[in-house]
């Protein structure tokens, strides 16, 4: 029977990156997880993200500042921390650590499964 | 629009614990989330999980001992390593940090949904 395996924490390069790096580790109908590595990436001004779909996240390593559309200021988040972010529940990322990285595990719950 | 958050390593005694606590942070049909810390708790002598759901489980904080039905030696298991355990595929805790405390976070698979 296969087993995969993993670390969220291999990989990292010591320099950032010019773009967040993404990667799927699990997916079915539903659902999808990700290890997302940040390194000082936010959100364009001015951009919320308005997703389809809930989202549980976690900042695994690093730290990160996220603000919730009609909150007064940015939640901090250390290691640790994580949020549920209901579908349609605008939010940008407002900064992330970028040395050492920023890894989050995001987990994506679709309404059809 | 109500956002839920939390720490999970937040409320981590300094002392061993009896048991395992274990803690639904998220659930919907086919799905559950849980945060588990152990104190050194493993599976009983003798004793195989055989689950009838998948399950993907990371270690948070801490370290484990894992085996596999089949396999020769114990995984071990560090902060951010994950596995993913198919459904039936019998395996044990052979080992947890106790102090400070091993944190996991699991999520439970089931195949209806």
């Amino acid at each position: 029977m296969e087993v995969k395996a993993g670390s969220l924490t291999s990989g990292l390069k010591s320099q950032p990156a010019a773009e967040e790096k993404v990667e799927t580790l699990y997916q079915r109908p539903g659902l999808r997880i990700e290890r997302i590595v940040s390194t000082g990436q936010v959100s364009p001004d001015g951009h919320w993200y308005d997703q389809d779909s809930d989202e549980w996240v976690l900042v695994v390593k690093g730290s990160a500042r996220l603000r919730i559309e009609g909150e007064a200021q940015d939640r901090e988040l250390g290691e640790g921390d994580y949020v549920f972010l209901p579908a349609h529940c605008r939010h940008r990322v407002a900064w992330t650590r970028s040395e050492p990285p920023t890894v989050w595990l995001a987990i994506h719950l679709f309404t059809k499964c």
